[in-house]
């Protein structure tokens, strides 16, 4: 495998290219470097002081060993492999399997790596019907369908759910030896419910590792499990977020990609422009769009209470595709408000190309696109549609991939990874809680009827109440 | 079937729910209401003037009964069909299928309605990657694979391309008689390159109404084809948007949902909340938040010259999912800006219900979910947000659906599309027209060598040639 390195390309961002009142000035250059350098400093402090563990994920091999043990024991009798996830238990799983297996992987076997290679479902909801539709469809192969469940507490409402589902359903179907049989559970070391669980049913476990979040979690047992499962490489993917490191890692900060980026994120975030869109030219990468979208989200949407009063911070992570979304969103990005960053992801070569036909006679009109590839035509769309944003000085970046690799996605993790952190280094906000999450929780438990919120339930009451006056 | 009504509910975006700051006071809503009255009087008479021709799709029986005859004779030896289209040809066709057939459709054909459907693709990129992946698996089938091909003009880069990579490979692999046997173009009825090749090639046809943009198509040939190949019932689609048009149409605001829901959005977006999220609380219509996101982007994201300057107007749409983006956007949501409204899609009933297992004696803490349906905690769910917002002063809408059904999926589109026609009127721009999508088609045309592109072909250069001093 080459080992071909990925880009950040931000020129597109200067008031060279979109002038002076939207791009971004020498000074103003040498300003973000100057408040971007600290936050290197502090953010490689974090990880010197143990704070930020994620960042040593690929720089160990004993969660992949112990993945591709779990994977091989499993992978004999397995047709159909269920993830049981949600947020960052399931978005890097699904990015990981879009971004490096064929399109067609669940529904053509012919395109799978090797005949062992399962199909992937993640779930990452509790819609009844969809869920249901599912397991209307595997009922009758529960004995070639292997489950893992991702769960640090094993206390999540929706995976929580999806697990008592299937552990009734194995347990009425295929008896009590189900649970060891079919399931593989990713939690906790040594404690929460989903450890006492699997420790009592004798379930198979992968571990998250501590003080690692779920949106920090895609290089962990986590991410790896459904990738090895699948037939991706997942040293390779590790390897290019190790080699990543040492670029993100720079203290210098015009070498440093992540602190490029996160610069000129944070800058256009506090000069009007709070909506950062990312728009891969390649269907692979899409699901990376919205694995991005809660890294960001989550990270970033904190209320920070430094400069006395309190302030609600954090740019509004936006995920299109092209060229898609130029019939959808571009009219908007051209002649709508100028309050976006676009982050464009673009691929020199693709796995597979596609050549364009010949024009029928009475269709010279066409002749412009007979014998070209579609690669061609893909990489021409992108840049179209940059040169039209800029055109109206909307500020663009490029993340250049030579090709999409286990070796270079691992690279476009961790560069966002890292990302994240400068980015909340200099937004002044803790990067990695999620303290507004919590009462949404407690409320879903309180309508559940959770002894220990019958408190909240009555709050709740009234929202829960229709109001006919406000009705339409 | 019950001929259930959708409802918009709007007391979550009032004072008395959230506060005078970010809540519509009774003033305010008495001033949405004066401004909005002749905003309906507007689009009621572009209708009578014959300017919003989408208005009458559900009017007519003679598109249906044309889609249902072309349905009839393909469906027999079809196991697969395939749309190529972008844009307002391919989103709508998406969400109808995700919103009214089984999650497992494609992959389980004895969840489909009867043996005649075939499995459902739409296509509206160019990546070579997808495209060839799909290519691949159907190489060796395609005497039993139908392609509709939808562009009005013909002369779309990307549905053109797909068209002649197609073309090329039924005539390659099948002959001359294949195009007429296995494809249907839905294009102009009178004019244009799609229309000359499928006279030249008696390639069966459809109709693209005049005057109907892409994005209020859905209801047209464009959207119903794919959706009654695979056996949905467009009689009652058609039908619930029939009774939703007495519904918008109603001179009254306060009997007006369309009026209601383009007047609160028009009101947030000129009081710091330019991003409109819609969270169906629904995997099934999950696609309808991507529809909407085109329709809105589309149609409100102009520059407008009333005020004297050039205006750059538009809110934002963003598509979430409950209760998948309850772990990744909702930190942001309640903590970040206060700059969203939100649109919640609510369904009361699912076409399956599952039941949740047992807790094992080991986890008395999940006991509370035990015996519950899945129903109940995704509805839970979705008012445990809504809830958590509200303690932030976050305005919230919903959409209620008694079921997901043809008929509330037929009154929901019809919905949006007179919302979006009356927030065009309240924001002064033209909502059927798409000028800033022209120079991208251009560039792609000057990248691909398109004859007449010559001169635009040089202005791109310096934007297409890397910088590296730029890059990282």
């Amino acid at each position: 495998m080459a080992e071909s390195e990925i880009h950040l390309y931000y020129k597109n961002v200067t008031a060279e290219v979109i002038g002076d009142e939207h791009g971004i000035t020498k000074k103003q250059f040498a300003d973000i470097a100057a408040q971007t350098q600290p936050a290197i400093a502090e953010v490689n402090r974090q990880r010197e002081q143990g704070k930020t563990p994620f960042r040593d994920l690929p720089l160990t091999d004993e969660y992949r060993t112990n993945v591709e043990r779990i994977a091989a024991e499993f992978q004999d009798d397995c047709e159909t492999l269920v993830v049981l996830g949600i947020g960052g238990s399931a978005l890097g799983n699904i990015a990981v399997q879009t971004a490096l297996n064929p399109y067609m992987y669940n529904l053509d076997a012919s395109q799978r790596k090797n005949s062992k290679c399962p199909r992937l479902f993640v779930f990452d909801n509790v819609d009844p019907s969809q869920f249901g539709s599912f397991l209307n469809s595997i009922e009758d192969r529960l004995d070639k369908t292997v489950f893992n469940v991702i769960s640090k507490s094993g206390r999540t409402a929706e995976t929580a759910s999806q697990f008592l589902v299937i552990r009734q359903m194995l347990l009425d179907k295929l008896g009590d030896s189900a649970l060891k049989d079919r399931m593989i559970a990713t939690t906790d070391a040594n404690e929460g419910t989903m450890r006492k669980i699997a420790d009592a049913s004798e379930i198979r476990t992968l571990v998250v590792p501590d003080g690692v979040g779920g949106r920090f979690s895609v290089l962990s047992p986590v991410g790896l499990l459904s990738a090895a499962m699948c037939g991706i490489d997942i040293e390779q993917l590790l390897k290019g977020a190790a080699d990543m490191d040492r670029r993100v890692s720079q203290t210098e900060f015009g070498n440093n990609p992540a602190a490029i980026n996160a610069g000129i994120n944070w800058h256009y975030y506090n000069r009007g422009k709070p909506i950062s869109v990312m728009m891969p030219y390649s269907y692979a990468l899409k699901d990376f769009a919205d694995w991005y979208r809660q890294l960001w989200a989550e990270s970033l949407g904190k209320s920070n209470d430094l400069s006395g009063g309190k302030v609600y911070v954090g740019p509004t992570p936006v995920k299109a595709l092209g060229t898609t979304d130029q019939h959808s969103q571009v009219q908007l990005y051209r002649e709508g408000p100028n309050d976006k960053l676009f982050t464009f992801l673009h691929v020199d070569r693709f796995d597979r190309d596609v050549t364009i036909g010949q024009a029928p006679d009475c269709a010279p009109e066409l002749e412009y696109l007979a014998g070209k590839s579609m690669t061609k035509l893909l990489n021409s769309e992108k840049l179209a549609t940059e040169y039209a944003l800029l055109h109206d000085k909307r500020p663009c970046l490029t993340v250049n991939f030579d090709r999409i690799t286990p070796y270079t996605v691992g690279q476009f993790i961790y560069l966002f990874e890292v990302t994240t952190s400068i980015a909340g280094a200099l937004f002044h906000i803790n990067t990695y809680d999620q303290p507004a999450v919590e009462l949404g929780k407690e409320a879903t438990f309180a309508l559940m009827g959770r002894p220990g919120f019958e408190e909240l339930a009555k709050k709740i009451e009234p929202v829960a109440r229709i109001d006919e006056k406000f009705q339409v």
